[in-house]
């Protein structure tokens, strides 16, 4: 019995080639069928070198050019919600995955398909699990067991971002601040020492705080540093012994990790600051000539990337990486998402001229 | 065949009557034994009348005296904690209930058994479930259901006290207050509006909140208002569109509960505050004869007591009520409970010699 596989044509026009993917269920963990059409598609191809690990794909050009680029994008999505299958209207292509990220992948799949000898050797990476936890994501157990696949001067994540070129991006940190008190019953309360009272300075630490807003390439980023969550209480009628804030530090590429840690400790100098979680940044590394070129193509300013996205996984292995797609990034994840497909068509064309020979 | 019910000898010493009140195992809602054990002892008696409503046992004199007492006690304890059957060990009699009530409830049985013809007429109550929800409470249904059953002109209620006289009761208010913001993601954070550092002047104001110390019938209370709980939080990468901090206020036994939930509104002026729970205080009433000849009696200064406790039943009826109990209240619902022999023994005595003829 033969294997149901969706047929990928990758002559199709992009925006039916959106759709055709957007058609293809691929949830996160779900991405078995997605991955073997796209494989067999890109197989079919023998300008291209084509391996698989997991979910993952990876076809690359080998024409010995003096640079080579990565052109990457995840094939999953976050959960159905009423939102397949793909539906066109007037100008705007709805269904689950449209914006967040398949019009992306299918500029990268139409590249692949139709640019047999690139200007730039390219490395296409379509990779499982963004959406869920990071352990799983196919392009980070890429980074760390076949880093040299990732190998180039450049990198293009086809994130959404609106047809404009998102350079870098910002790292993030979360601790944990935890206040202690002694327990008491609360018609006794001078008996205790109430851990949620003692956390009004941490709160008014961050509500003093001044976000910077570096400029780093031209680019201006936005710092940011809040609370996300606090809990404390033991019950109605009792004095609490511990409250414990959560707070997030997004902090400008140039910026370690460590040296993030510092800055979040020093604001609450005094309090216990626990470090729960972190990822760095990414430079936009704008300097390079693949890049220079690529944003002179795309024609319109570059901007910062405030959020953390793949692209600080290139950034990690020293390959300046930048978020280019044709989504608009505000529609990512709600169940009406939609990409505009005029944004779509512009992507191709803007990346076919780059790329071309 | 016959229930297997426990006997008890009221004859029996007081400490050997705590002793076996205690090995009557009366986790709240299984007071069926024990209640039947106290009904058919006092049944036995033909100085006292006495009726049953659930597992609440009410028996009273009917001597025409000028001044009719009511003396209480819950017949329930907390949750088994490997804590039974009693123990003696030195002056102390350990076990589940030793403290929290049944020394009480022993002196109380042993005055039932012995004054035939008491100075002041006697209503004895033995009631089940005060340590569980109030909707429960076999004192609370009494109340409502024949309230005609408490008419007295003054009440002891033998919770444990140490032997000393607490007074009234401070009343107990519980209030939310909800502070709100605007969801956003935490990597432009300026996009939203953080529901949790808003909540900084609200901590400021309880931190900086000076509790009153009324002096009410010689006794000095002692307010508080206190954050009991704080929630908050989305997720660690969005700004929190919601805080709420669960505020309790204890207030002295002059306010009424719409008094109370004036001054926290007052303090939290701005902010959105909804009271979820509240109880009034009880005023200690010292001033009535009875209670001032029991004050006498008892030789040690009275006390106010801080915390809610049912003598609030009372005063809501008009029945001014204390505190009186040979138990240690900082022991009470530990698994090492214990209470003091020589405590009982002094409780039964001061409680004789004051309603002796």
């Amino acid at each position: 019995m033969e294997w149901a596989m969706a047929t990928l044509d990758l002559a199709q026009d992009v925006v039916s080639l959106t759709a055709a993917l957007v058609d293809i269920e691929s949830v996160s963990t779900g991405e078995q069928e997605i991955a073997d059409s796209v494989e067999a598609a890109l197989a079919a191809l023998s300008h291209l070198d084509v391996v698989r690990f997991g979910h993952t794909i990876v076809a690359r050009t080998t024409l010995g050019r003096d640079e080579r680029v990565v052109i990457a994008g995840h094939l999953d999505t976050v959960p159905v919600n009423a939102n397949l299958p793909s539906r066109l209207d007037g100008d705007l292509l709805y269904g689950l995955g449209s914006c967040d990220m398949k019009g992306g992948v299918a500029v990268a799949l139409r590249l692949a398909a139709t640019l047999p000898a690139p200007s730039r050797d390219i490395t296409f990476v379509f990779y499982e699990a963004e959406e869920i936890e990071a352990r799983h994501n196919g392009l980070g157990r890429l980074a760390r067991e076949r880093p040299e696949l990732l190998v180039a001067d450049f990198a293009i994540l086809m994130e959404p971002s609106d047809a404009v070129v998102e350079a870098g991006c910002q790292g993030t940190l979360r601790v944990d601040v935890t206040v202690r008190g002694e327990r008491a019953h609360s018609a006794r309360a001078w008996m205790g020492s109430n851990a949620i009272h003692a956390v009004a300075p941490v709160l008014q630490r961050l509500v003093e705080y001044v976000p910077r807003t570096p400029r780093i390439d031209g680019l201006t980023y936005h710092e940011g540093l809040n609370a996300v969550g606090i809990s404390g209480g033991v019950a109605g009628n009792v004095i609490p012994d511990e409250c414990v804030v959560t707070v997030n530090y997004r902090f400008a590429p140039s910026k370690t990790e460590d040296e993030a840690a510092d800055v979040v400790r020093r604001v609450l100098a005094g309090f216990e600051v626990t470090v729960s979680d972190s990822a760095p940044g990414a430079l936009p590394g704008l300097a390079h000539p693949a890049a220079a070129a690529f944003v002179a193509m795309v024609g319109r300013d570059p901007q910062p990337k405030f959020g953390w996205t793949d692209v600080a996984r290139f950034s990690a292995l020293g390959v300046p990486a930048v978020n280019y797609g044709p989504g608009d990034p505000s529609v990512a994840h709600q169940r009406e998402e939609y990409c505009d497909i005029a944004r779509i068509l512009e992507c191709e064309q803007t990346m076919r001229a780059w790329l071309g020979a």
